[in-house]
């Protein structure tokens, strides 16, 4: 992060940070309803200086000799945010689905090495190298999508060695690529082979050992446990929450995917930043979470990947407004996808939230869902010149289109990347 | 077509067309099951000359003087085929998409001048310029994807000028791309508006005039018609497939898609080369298939979009051994995609076809679908050397990952794209 930021730095005193971006169509908020047409940004050592309707900037930024684009009717959104990725693994899982598709059962996957144990074991084995370059070849279609922000966890190491491993990758990631790194701590994702039939003492390990350990040595943004019958109980979960607050730390959950525990009500508790998934949420978990002011995360390419049928419940979380954030929950067990573009079609699609919706959860809400929405998920006047330039005549084409990428420009801190 | 084999011709002459891919994993047929390691290609005159495992190689070839190409243990398949495309329109169909997410009901929509007839009328008044631009853009993704065959369709026209309009840009997008453009002409796609009230008299112009006059244009490879409640009835159909016979140009279908109305049955007597959609098939009809070699086009990314539950039969189809190709179905109503991939990952999703039966669905059983058998989708001694280089472990990844292109190189008649 230091890296990055000198970065920054150097550039915004060469004075390549400025610039002028006219003739375009903008949503602030990532939200098509309120646009401005024939808008300007105009942006000072890489921070949005002003931003309007052209006929009404005012004259000193009319007269600025810096460089002018002209956009040319594009649309300028926020840049967006992947908020829920595990994209740093080591192998695929591609002959497992083959297998899968080809009629074998779970038993015999499982025979021949396959499910989670098999990535964990791939991602022990790989070079801190190897899996930086993995992950970096998933990383970059999210780039050239438009993502500007993405959340990676750990989760595949499972021991203190190789969660480290994982979180200098997606540190390391944020320093190689035009794109900020917000790490999450999932040591709580599985139980490790390794400690079959003694969950409370791998917890014991994550809460004495772990957490503590990676939070010092500065690789841990937040933390996520995976409360499920699958994974951890709700106590396991407390264990892992109380830790982390005691450590300072933000938390969120993997929560009421295939079963409801009682996860996004004691997230909730917790001031939980996001649950995660919530096919199974009741109205008592929503009004919780409402209280506890937590978003929402969706996760439309897990759902499709395992063919679940059970849909979260999203006209309840309209009434209720919380923030509905959209993700890939890129992952190659259960969704291995590199398109957030997709995302919003499938969550259009698969769980019919408005083109609007799915495109502010992508942006406002979910730099919320990160803790973020302080500075990120939205352009206004003395925020960072972070935004992305797409080729379309209506926003509606970002969720309508599936692969297909209209982003034709990303400028970060106002230079074009 | 004149212009593509005269270009052809003069690079094969300069013996640019020559070469040796070596250090391969090959699956010929695209068929995962019948693959070939530590595999080599010799390409002489833009013809694969032999293939086959490295240490068979004859001396006669082992020392050639031509380029040595180190594939480094990539997989190569056949190039791509989309079967069933309707690429060339005007518009897209995002703010319909986005009013009915919003809530609005299709009266609204078609109020606001939405639906098929809005797409007639903005390729109505496109010119044959603009219409090349947009239709270039929608299909650069697809060869990027190492899609080298692609049927287009016209029937947005539904007028003899506008369809001839259509069907030119699709030929000079074969010219212009490196791509193989096999036209289909669908002017019994819709009633257009003009006609509201007198189908029969709309197919009088299709059979009398629209359809001979582009044959005679040369614009016609194969004729298709929407056989359907809300398109054309069994016995409009079948005027436009006698006069397509009559003229010697194939037939093909879309047929069962929202109901039975005996159209696959009716393909089948015409020796239709495939019939496309089939989630009404049934047993009687596949039978009749079998009988008349006509090919199955499944298409998942408008079962998809339209959010269609009924699904192909498949489990009869694989009884009967009917050939199942796949295809995006690219069209601006119900199926905007433009990833034969994703196609791959959905027809496995949610069809659950095998991974192999998947990469068949694009390459060989393709092929059939256009009546290419003989040359197409298939790699062996003797064919032109058109093949996609993959970087990928296992070939399931192609089915396996969405948003996710592994196409490390497209090789036509010798020449790397
Ligand atoms: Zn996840
Ligand atoms: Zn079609």
């Amino acid at each position: 992060m230091q890296t990055a930021k000198l970065k920054q730095k150097t550039q915004f005193t060469d004075g390549i940070c400025d610039g002028i971006w006219f003739n375009a169509r903008i949503a602030p908020a990532g939200n098509p309803l309120q646009t401005i047409s024939n808008a300007t940004i105009v942006v000072r050592d890489g921070v949005i200086a002003w931003m309007g309707s052209q006929p009404e900037m005012p004259a000193e930024f009319a007269n600025l000799d810096i460089p002018r684009h002209d956009v040319a009717g594009k649309w300028i959104t926020p840049g967006l945010i992947d908020c829920h990725t595990h994209l740093v693994y080591g192998g695929t899982r591609a002959d497992e689905f083959a297998l899968r598709l080809a009629g074998a059962s779970y038993e015999e996957i499982a025979r021949q090495g396959g499910g989670i144990v098999s990535t964990v074991r791939a991602t022990r084995t790989a070079d801190e190298e190897m899996l930086f370059q993995q992950a970096a070849r998933r990383l970059q279609p999210l780039l050239a999508e438009g993502v500007m922000t993405i959340e990676i966890k750990s989760g595949y190491g499972l021991d203190l060695e190789t969660e480290r491993k994982m979180l200098r990758v997606a540190r390391r990631l944020g320093e190689h690529y035009p794109v900020e790194v917000v790490t999450t701590f999932l040591g709580a994702h599985a139980l490790p082979p390794e400690y079959t039939g003694r969950a409370d003492d791998y917890i014991n390990l994550v809460c004495d050992v772990m957490l503590p350990t990676l939070h010092s040595e500065g690789l841990v943004d937040a933390v996520d446990v995976f409360c499920e019958n699958i994974g951890f109980s709700l106590a396991q979960s407390e264990r892992v929450f109380a830790t982390a607050s005691q450590l300072g730390l933000p938390v969120k959950m993997h929560a009421d995917q295939l079963s409801n525990l009682g996860g996004s009500q004691l997230a909730a508790r917790y001031q939980a930043l996001s649950v995660d998934h919530l096919e199974h949420l009741s109205e008592a978990d929503i009004i919780a979470l409402k209280q506890s002011g937590t978003c929402a995360v969706l996760l439309p390419g897990a759902y499709y990947f395992i063919r679940e049928t059970r849909l979260p419940p999203i006209a309840l979380l309209r009434q209720y407004e919380i923030p509905m954030a959209i993700a890939t929950d890129h992952n190659p067990g259960t969704s291995p996808t590199t398109s957030l573009l997709l995302m919003l079609n499938m969550a259009c699609t698969l769980f019919k939230l408005t083109a609007a919706e799915a495109l502010m959860g992508v942006t406002g809400h979910a730099a919320r869902a990160l803790g973020k929405a302080d500075t990120h998920g939205l352009l206004a006047v003395g925020r960072a010149a972070d935004f992305v330039m797409w080729d379309v005549d209506s926003l509606a084409e970002l969720a309508y289109w599936s692969g297909f990428n209209p982003c034709s420009a990303v400028v970060r801190g106002g230079v074009v990347q």
